[in-house]
C-alpha cells in the first residue's frame, strides 16, 4: 500500500465492472420531468428520445398526464414495471417525498440534476447533500450529482441528460470516455466542439458536485469499458490524490492514454476552482510532474483537449500505440508550402520533435517521385512544383514511411479545389503501414470528401501546426513510457529504512513537532545520505578537542529543539581555522541560546566538518495539497530561491525516474560539469532520491517536510549533508 | 539617421501613396493565361471575374482566341487600350518576348506568379531575377514577384491571383491589410481559415521573392491605406531590419496596429526558412524584443494571428483603440459556468491579465440583477440559475461596464439552442459604451443568428478562453505602448560620445580588431561608465607603488593586443594582499606573456583596485543578423551562462525603456535586494544601457560586439566595470 495516507480515509470504490451497468437502464424513470422543452426539466425526455434510447422512459409529474407523448406517472410508486435508473429534477426538500418507492422498482442509479446542495456553500446546504447519498444508498442506488447535468452513454444510445448541446441530432458514438466534473465545459463546450470537428464519444459523464460517484469512479469504468479507447478527463482539483493515481496506473496497465484538462493552474484558477468545487487545487507543478510520471496528456486548452483524445483514440483503434517507443524522435513531414515547412519546424523543435536526416535511398526515390533533384532536407518542402499532380502526394508519402528513421509522417496540406485523390492515398498507406500518419489540414477545400473521409479513418487530422506538433508530443510521452519498465520501487535498504521510521516514531510520540539538525540526520544517515563528520560538545574545551580530531577548518552550530533556524538565532559559524575562534564561537552559541531559551538546558553545541567549496543540491519531500508527500530536487542558492528551478516526483520511483527528474532541471549543466565544475556524480544523487521517495511512501503518517538543504557534491563524486531538517505531522497514527 | 548600417545600402522606397495606384489597376492583362480552369494559370482570370473586377481583363496567349468569355490577345503589343497592370505567368525564358510593349501600353504594375528565378537556389536562377527586375525597371514597372501567387484588393475588388481560396464566392472585404512573403500561408492557410471564421480583408498581398517591392513597401502602402485598419504580416526572416523598424515607426504614428506571424524561431526553424527565403532569420529573442518595443503582437499560431487582427481591426474600426491605458490591468469576466470561470482565469493569469475587486456599488448591483446574494468574486461565476433568463446577460454586462475599475469585459457563453438575444444586448452595450466587450464563445447554437450579428459587429468574439486571453494580452500591450511618451533618444553626453567615436575611428584605423581592456574601458568611461582605479606599470617595483597608491587588495592582469582571453592565459591574479604576492604575480605575468607572443613587447602589466564581493550585471552590444547592434543586459554567472536570462533592445531608446528591460529578467529578484543583497540602484544601470544604446546607434559601422563583464554593483548604488571588451568590425567606412 504505497500510497496510504492516514489523514484521508481511503474510499472504498466499488468494481469498475459492477458500474457498467448502472450506464445501461433499460428503463428510465424521470421525476420532476416538464412538458415545456425550453426548460431545464423539459429537455432530458426528449433527448433521450432523439438520441434513439431503447428502453422504457417513465415520466413522473403529478401535474400532467402525458410528457413528449409519453404517459406520465404522479409518483414512483405509480410505475408498473422496474426501473433501472431513477433521474431526479426536483428541489433537495421534496427528496424524500419523492424517492418514495424507489426500492421496490429495483433502482440502482439516481442521477440528480438538481442544485442546491453542497455548491451552496452553507451547512444546510451539505446537510441535504449528505441526506441525499444516506437516502439514495438505503434505497441500493448509487448517486450521480447532484448538480450535475446527467450522463449520455452513446455506444448504448442512453442520453439523460438536460444538456443544451444535445440538441445535436443524431450523435454518432466515438472512442473517447469523458468525464467532467463541470457541465458547462464537459457537455457544452467539449462536446459541441467535438461534434463540429466529427469526434465522438463513447460516454460523457458529468459528475457534479459528485456527492456518491465521482471522477475517478467513471474513469476507471471507462477503463473497463470496451468502447473506450482513451479517457478524457476535465480536472480542477485532485479530491482523491491515491485513487487518481490507482486509476492511472489502471490505464497504463490497459493501454489506455488518459488525456487531462486541468484548471486551477494558477493563482486566480485555484481561487476560482476552489469556490467552484469547494476543492483545494495543489500545485501544477506536482500536477503535471504526475501526468509526465504516467504517460498522461495535460493540456489546458479546450480544443487541444478533445482533438488529442480523438487522436489517441483513431491511434488505439489502429493498433498503432503498441509499437514505437519514442516516436516524437523519428518524426517526418512534407508539403509543397515552404511557408508551412517553415512554421511546422518551429512548433515540432518547441514541443521536442526530433528530424533525422533522411537516408541516401530517401533522397533517391523523393528525387525520383519530385522529378527534380535537391537537397532534401527532413522536413521536406518539395516546393510548389508538385501543384496539380495529385497523385505526388501519396508517391511522397510512401516513400517518406520506408525510410527507417520514420516513425511518423505528417503531410501538410493547405487549400484545393478537392484533396479526395491526396487524403485517400494517405488512409490507404496508412493502413498498410505500421507507422503513424497524421495529416496536418492547414486550410481546406471546395469539393470532394477530404475532410469526412479523414474523419471517419483511423488517421488523426488536425489544423494547425501548434497543435499537430503537441499531439505528437503528447503521443511520444504516452508511448516512452509505456514502453518503459515500470520498475517497482526498489526497497536497497530495508533495515536502515525500519531504523529510521523507529526514530521519527520515537520522535512523533515524544511530541516533537520537527526533529534537530542531528536527529534529522541520523535519521537520513540510516536512509544511506552521508553526513559530514560532527561531534556533540558541552564544553569549549572539548569543541577545540572535537575541532583538532575531525580537522580544521570546522563549523560550530547550537542545537536546540525550540530553535528552528539556526542561522537567524545567529547559532551558526562557519569555517573557524583555529582554536581560539572555535572556543570564542562555542561561548557565543551558549550565550545566545540561553537568550533564546532561558532557563532551558536542551540546548548542544555541535562541532562539524567544513566541506570544501562544491555544488549545492537541495533535496527534499514537501507536501502538495492534493497528493500529499512529493519528493523534490534542486541546486541550491538562487536556483530554487529564485528561479523555482525544482522538478518533482510522486513518490515511490525507480532509479530512472529520479535520473530524468534531474534531468529536468534547468540547471542541469551545472550538475553535469558547465562553468568548470567537476560533473556530480548523478547516479549517487539518484539513488538518494530513490531512498527519499521509498522513505515518504513508508513514513506518510509522521512526516510533514524534509529538507536537506545544502547535500554539498565535492569533487563530483562525495556527497554530503550540511543541513537537514524533519518535520513532522502533528497528528500521530 | 540612428538606424543606418554601412553594411546595408539602405533601400530607396517608393512613397507609400504611390503604391496605392498600383494596387487598383483599371486594366490587366495576364500574360499566359490558360483556358483551362483547373490550371495555376487558367485560374487568374476567372478570380478576377468571380470577384467582381470592373476593369478590362486583356488576355494574352497565341494559341487561344478566347479565354473565359473575352477576346485574347496574341502578344502585349495587339492590346488596344492602356494596360496599367500585367500579371505573368510563362517561363522566365520568355520574359523579353513576352514583355514586349508594355511600355507603350503605360503598365506600372508586373506581377509574376512565374517559378524559376532565385528560389532555385543557383546562379542562373539570380541572374534571370535581376534581368527581370531590370526590364520591368526599364519598361517603368514595379514587380511583384517573382515566384509569388498575387494579390488581391478586396476593397476594389481587384484580385490578381491564382490562389486555391479565391474560389471562394463572393469574398467580402474587410479591415486587415495581409502581406505574406509566403503563397501557402497567407493566400490559401490564413485567407481561407479566416473566411470561415467570417474574417475579411482588405488587401492581401504576397511578395515571393521579393525582387523589387518587398514586405516593408506593402507594409507601408497598408499604414497609408484608409480602408485598412490592422496590418497583419508573416515573417520568416526580416531583410531590412532598418526599413522594417522604420515602417513599425510609421504604423505607431498612424495609430495602427501591427500583428506578425513569425516562424523561423528555432534553430530547425531558422533552417527552413532560410532554405525557403534565401534569408537567415536572427535571434527570435530579438524579433521579440523588437516587437515588445513597438507594441506589436507577435504570434506563432496561424489561427491566432488573424484572429487577433481581426480582434484589432474591430476595435478600431470602434474608435476603442485610444481610450485605455492598460486594459489588461481592468479585466472582467462572467459566465454561469464556473468551470469556464476556473478555465479563463488560468488562462488570463498566464497571459499577465488582472481583476479588480468589484465595488460595493457592483457587488449590489450583481445582487440585484442575480436575485440572490453571494460572495462574488471578479471573474464572476454566477452559477447555473440565470439559466433559461436570456435577458440576464445583458442585464450583468452593463452592470460590470459601469464598474470603475473595468475596461474588458468578457461575457463567457457556452451552448444554447439561441444566444441572439444576449449578443443583442453586448453589441447594443458595447455601442453605448466606451469600454471594450470582447465575447468568448465557447460552443456554440443551434438557432437564431448569433454568430452572424457578432461578425458583423464590431464586437471581437473568440471560442477559447486561451486566444481570448492572449489577444487581450496583445491589446494590452498595444495600447501601453501607444500611450507611452515616445522620447527620444536623449544624449546626455554628446561630447563624451564624440570621444568615443574618436577612440573607436583610431583604433580601427590602425587595423585593431579588438581594443584592450584598457583602451575598452577608456571609451566605456567616456560614456559614462565608472571604471575601477586602475594604473600601468612596467616594472615590478613601479607594480608594487601602483598597489599601494590604489589600496589593497588588488588585481594584477596582464594586457597585449593580441591576447583576447587573459584568464585562459593566465595573466589575471585577483585579491592580491600584500606587496610580495603583486611582486610575484607581476614577474609570473610578464613571463607568460612573452611566452605567448614571444619577442613582442607591446604587452604591459595593469594593477587594478580590487572591488569588494556586489553583484554582478553583464551590459553589452550584441550583433544580431536580421537587426545589427541589439544592447543586451543580464545578471552575471550561471543567469546569462547557463539560463541565458537575457533582456535586450534594438538602440536607441529611453531610460523607461531600459528600466522595462532590467525587468524583463528572470533574476530580477535579485537586482531588487533578493536573499539580503543591498538593491541595486537600477536608475544607474538603466542610464548605462541607455548611454550604451545610444553609443551603439552611433558606431554601428564601427563596433562589432561590447562585453563588459562583469559590470560589479557594491552597496548598491556604486557601479564599476570590472572588465570590458570592445570588438571592431572588420569594414571601416
Amino acid at each position: 500500500m504505497p500510497f496510504a495516507s492516514p489523514a484521508v480515509t481511503k474510499r472504498v470504490r466499488a468494481p469498475a465492472a459492477s458500474l457498467a451497468a448502472l450506464f445501461s437502464p433499460t428503463s428510465i424513470a424521470v421525476i420532476g420531468a416538464s412538458s415545456n422543452p425550453t426548460r431545464f426539466t423539459g429537455k432530458i425526455i426528449p433527448t433521450l428520445l432523439r438520441q434513439g434510447y431503447k428502453g422504457t422512459i417513465y415520466p413522473v409529474n403529478a401535474k400532467s398526464a402525458e410528457i413528449a407523448g409519453l404517459k406520465c406517472y404522479p409518483e414512483l410508486a405509480a410505475i408498473p414495471g422496474p426501473v433501472d435508473c431513477i433521474v431526479y429534477a426536483l428541489a433537495p426538500e421534496q427528496m424524500h417525498n419523492a424517492l418514495r418507492g424507489a426500492k421496490q422498482l429495483g433502482a440502482k442509479l439516481l442521477v440528480v440534476a438538481s442544485a442546491g446542495f453542497a455548491e451552496r456553500g452553507d451547512e444546510e446546504g451539505k446537510r441535504l447533500q449528505d441526506e441525499l447519498v444516506a437516502l439514495a444508498h438505503e434505497n441500493g442506488m448509487r448517486v450521480i450529482g447532484p448538480n450535475c447535468i446527467g450522463f449520455a452513454n452513446f455506444a448504448d444510445r442512453v442520453c439523460a441528460t438536460a444538456a443544451a448541446a444535445m440538441d445535436w441530432p443524431d450523435i454518432q458514438p466515438g472512442r473517447i470516455g469523458l468525464v467532467s466534473q463541470s457541465g458547462g465545459l464537459g457537455f457544452a463546450t467539449v462536446l459541441f466542439n467535438a461534434l463540429e470537428e466529427g469526434i465522438g464519444f463513447s460516454h460523457v459523464v458529468t459528475t457534479g458536485n459528485e456527492a456518491d460517484l465521482d471522477t475517478i469512479d467513471i474513469a476507471r469504468f471507462l477503463v473497463n469499458d470496451a468502447r473506450t479507447d482513451v479517457i478524457a478527463i476535465t480536472i480542477e482539483a485532485v479530491r482523491d490524490p491515491e485513487g487518481f493515481i490507482e486509476f492511472l496506473g489502471l490505464a497504463r496497465d490497459a493501454g489506455k492514454p488518459v488525456v487531462v484538462l486541468k484548471s486551477g493552474r494558477t493563482d486566480l484558477g485555484k481561487v476560482m476552482a476552489a469556490s467552484h468545487t469547494g476543492a483545494l487545487a495543489g500545485s501544477a507543478e506536482v500536477f503535471e510532474a504526475v501526468c509526465r510520471q504516467f504517460g498522461v496528456t495535460c493540456t489546458h486548452d479546450v480544443d487541444e483537449f478533445y482533438q488529442i483524445a480523438a487522436m489517441f483514440g483513431k491511434l488505439r483503434a489502429a493498433g498503432k500505440l503498441k509499437r514505437p517507443v519514442a516516436p516524437g524522435s523519428k518524426c517526418t513531414a512534407f508539403s509543397i508550402s515552404g511557408g508551412h515547412i517553415g512554421l511546422f519546424a518551429d512548433h515540432a523543435s518547441t514541443h521536442g520533435l526530433k528530424f533525422a536526416p533522411f537516408s541516401a535511398t530517401t533522397m533517391a526515390a523523393i528525387e525520383r517521385e519530385l522529378g527534380f533533384s535537391g537537397n532534401f532536407q527532413n522536413p521536406l518542402d518539395t516546393t510548389a512544383r508538385a501543384i496539380g499532380d495529385d497523385a505526388f502526394w501519396g508517391r511522397c508519402l510512401r516513400v517518406l514511411l520506408e525510410d527507417e528513421s520514420v516513425d511518423i509522417a505528417v503531410p501538410i496540406i493547405t487549400v484545393a479545389r478537392s484533396y479526395d485523390r491526396a487524403i485517400e492515398d494517405f488512409i490507404a498507406l496508412a493502413g498498410e503501414s505500421e507507422k503513424i500518419v497524421t495529416v496536418l489540414w492547414a486550410g481546406g477545400s471546395f469539393e470532394g470528401n477530404g475532410m469526412c473521409l479523414l474523419r471517419e479513418s483511423t488517421v488523426p487530422v488536425f489544423r494547425t501546426a501548434a497543435r499537430a506538433a503537441a499531439a505528437i508530443e503528447a503521443l511520444d510521452r504516452y508511448c516512452t513510457v509505456q514502453h518503459r519498465e515500470q520498475q517497482d520501487a526498489v526497497w536497497r535498504n530495508a533495515g536502515g529504512a525500519e531504523k529510521a521510521r523507529d526514530l521519527l516514531r520515537e520522535a512523533a510520540k515524544s511530541g516533537k513537532s520537527s526533529l534537530t539538525e542531528r536527529e534529522s540526520k541520523e535519521v537520513l544517515t540510516a536512509l544511506g545520505f552521508p553526513a559530514t563528520k560532527e561531534q556533540a560538545v558541552n564544553t569549549a574545551a572539548d569543541a577545540v578537542a572535537a575541532a583538532r580530531a575531525i580537522g580544521y577548518p570546522v563549523a560550530l552550530k547550537g542545537e536546540h529543539p525550540d530553535i528552528l533556524h539556526k542561522s537567524e538565532a545567529g547559532i551558526v559559524f562557519l569555517s573557524l581555522q583555529d582554536e581560539q575562534a572555535v572556543a570564542a564561537a562555542f561561548e557565543t552559541i551558549v550565550e545566545r541560546m540561553q537568550k533564546a531559551v532561558p532557563g532551558d538546558k536542551r540546548g548542544r553545541v555541535l562541532v562539524q566538518e567544513m566541506l570544501p567549496q562544491g555544488t549545492e543540491l537541495i533535496l527534499g519531500l514537501t507536501r502538495d495539497p492534493e497528493f500529499g508527500l512529493v519528493v523534490l530536487c534542486g541546486l541550491g542558492g538562487i536556483y530554487v530561491e529564485i528561479l523555482n528551478d525544482v522538478s518533482m516526483r510522486l513518490p515511490p520511483f525507480s532509479q530512472d525516474e529520479a535520473l530524468r527528474m534531474i534531468g529536468e532541471l534547468r540547471g542541469v549543466k551545472i550538475l553535469q560539469g558547465a562553468r568548470g565544475r567537476e560533473p556530480v556524480n548523478l547516479d549517487k544523487v539518484a539513488d538518494l532520491l530513490v531512498a527519499l521517495g521509498d522513505f515518504a511512501a513508508a513514513n506518510r503518517d509522521l512526516v510533514k517536510e524534509v529538507d536537506i538543504n545544502p547535500l554539498i557534491a565535492v569533487g563530483g563524486d562525495r556527497l554530503n549533508m550540511a543541513d537537514a531538517l524533519i518535520v513532522l505531522n502533528k497528528q500521530v497514527s
